[in-house]
């Protein structure tokens, strides 16, 4: 049975999950390339290889857990947490600790064993972000849970193991102190100024246009001001919404262009490297706000976290977000190729994006706190 | 000239090092295997190729910036932050940046090309931790600065760049978030109870024993009970201290002598995996604090951070810290080689070390969150 345990002097919650250490043969090391012809588990065929699904978009003739769909929804085969029990918070001395209770989903997006979302059609992707809305709406109803988290990994330094393209759902009995400090930062700019401090963002990034990566009628995309991570992008709905739930599905639809686009010059700027997306959005518990604005954060990982980061939370971006935002933008994903950098640009910049194009998985954030 | 900009929600502070993305010959991948024979400006006769020293341990007929030293300590050729001018703080909309002021120094460990800190004698290891000391000290009495942050990175995963055994300082105009985060907490519980939290924690662990690493006379070491990642190790001195640089010369002895064999351990443990160790100590501009405790953080990088943890905060270990405790207590290093689990060990756990030998730097932290 995984546990919750809440470090006694800042307060954060990690899940240990013992089960896991007893299981050696799951400490495999991870495939430094991609597997190519390996058994996939959730390619179409194979579905008696996963947990029964909870959610599918199929053919109307076709039956749970046998080919015919476009869409799957399943429990993980290996949870974080567990979806039976009471939490049993407890303390022990000057420790507290819990079970670890929860949801851990996974979002097949194709029955094909493509790689990455942007190898969906747009239709397919709209289902996948209308999923993430019915598994949330679904998952809210249980009292014991107060969060969910919808989440990617694509690439083995972003955290994947498996190639074929998914997403993963977690949803947990506490909101995560992430999503606890977002709440607060944006509640005080609201009781000061009376209005959302997203919305705000978007109004700005807009007039300084600099750091656009994209201007739709219903979304934005831009590199954040305060960017971690080289080429990190956010995606924001402009209509202000707190909850990601309350999507519909020409939402949906309009959501899967922008995403299409934005994750399409992510990869194509930095040659398909390894990024997480998240998608921040309110609790479970809380009413329509306000004051909170859901969005989607996508992080390249082509840098890894140092000691520097580790022991002060300070990020070293070594790639301001303009010069990002200048090459995002440049990348023609009708084309799917990306331009030649303009002359301009280039002289501007110093440099052409084959420069970026070296930044590969392996290479470490300390460029800037190198020795 | 570095920036610093703050995340205008939560108020997280990050440092864009702009000079660094007009010089592409920097962002060069990093290398998968320890480099060998390769140039190293670390070592004895290549002092030319640093920054002059700021401070060293030497033959005292020797002269600055040439051979005849034990350690030197010169500052980063490629700073994060840069060491002249004031902060300059001012808003931009509703953000806030403010300049990138501060120092990066490079602690030299040995003059001879060594991989670890572990293959220092004890000697060379009191000198460094006597090093942190007399650069915190002269970084302090700059009044910009408000933190000396000391981390070591060994290994490509934890981004090291360069093998030759170095740690560095980083000392930033604004006290981190992780260090503000853990003197609140910290003060919370002094007010509520009258006591330091970390004398507490020592109380309990040594009371336990499960989770204890290292027991000594003047350090204990353990796995924290709410560890982060697998074989996650902290060193606290017995003895109440809130900052590091109030260290003495028999104290930094001691801690060579707990280090020495606490990192050892780890090593035989990971089989050299990668690794990061912090020192948290309280802020200059503090007087001595009865609710503050300096200790040094071990943190292993066997696993990546994946979408789950950037999005939450929450982190999934597998390896619960009492097992680990178990397997770092049973490394013998005096002879430096791991024992073999003895019988009942091994049969309470259902496994021996080698299974956690599997688990290396490209094992990604997953495997509780595996799809």
């Amino acid at each position: 049975m995984p546990e919750m345990r809440k470090d006694p002097v800042i307060g954060r919650w990690v899940i240990v999950a013992k089960s896991r250490a007893n299981r050696p043969h799951d400490f495999e090391a991870a495939p430094s390339r991609r597997k190519g012809k390996a058994f996939c588990p959730f390619c179409v065929g194979n579905e008696s290889h996963t947990p029964e699904e909870v959610y599918a978009v199929r053919e109307h003739s076709s039956v749970a857990d046998t080919p015919g769909w476009s869409l799957r929804v399943v429990p993980n085969k290996f949870p974080a947490l567990q979806v039976e029990g009471q939490l049993d918070s407890r303390g022990d001395g000057i420790y507290d600790l819990m079970r670890g209770i929860g949801a851990h989903e996974v979002i097949i997006e194709s029955p094909r064993h493509v790689l990455n979302s942007t190898d969906l059609n747009r239709k397919e992707m709209a289902n996948v972000y209308w999923a993430y809305r019915e598994r949330l709406c679904d998952l809210k109803c249980d009292s014991r849970l107060s969060y969910g988290m919808i989440f990617k990994n694509v690439g083995v330094a972003a955290g994947a193991s498996l190639e074929h393209a998914h997403s993963q759902l977690i949803a947990t009995s506490l909101v995560p102190v992430v999503v606890a400090d977002e709440m607060e930062g944006a509640k005080r700019h609201f009781n000061a100024r009376g209005r959302c401090i997203y919305c705000d963002m978007i109004r700005q990034e807009l007039q300084i246009g600099s750091r656009i990566v994209y201007d739709g009628p219903d979304y934005i995309a831009f590199c954040p001001f305060a960017s971690r991570m080289p080429f990190e992008t956010w995606i924001l709905p402009k209509h202000h919404w707190s909850h990601y739930e309350e999507i519909d599905r020409p939402a949906t639809e309009s959501l899967a262009v922008v995403a299409h686009s934005v994750l399409s010059k992510v990869e194509t700027v930095l040659d398909r490297s390894a990024y997480n997306y998240m998608i921040h959005t309110a609790p479970f518990k809380q009413p329509t706000l306000g004051y909170y604005h859901w969005h989607i954060e996508i992080v390249p990982r082509i840098t890894n976290v140092a000691g520097f980061e580790w022991g002060t939370g300070f990020y070293i971006n070594p790639v301001p977000p303009e010069e990002a935002a200048s090459f995002l933008r440049e990348v023609d994903t009708e084309r799917l190729r990306p331009q030649t950098a303009t002359k301009s640009e280039a002289g501007k910049n110093g440099k052409n994006r084959a420069d970026y194009q070296n930044m590969r998985p392996c290479f470490r954030n300390d460029t800037a706190t190198r020795a």
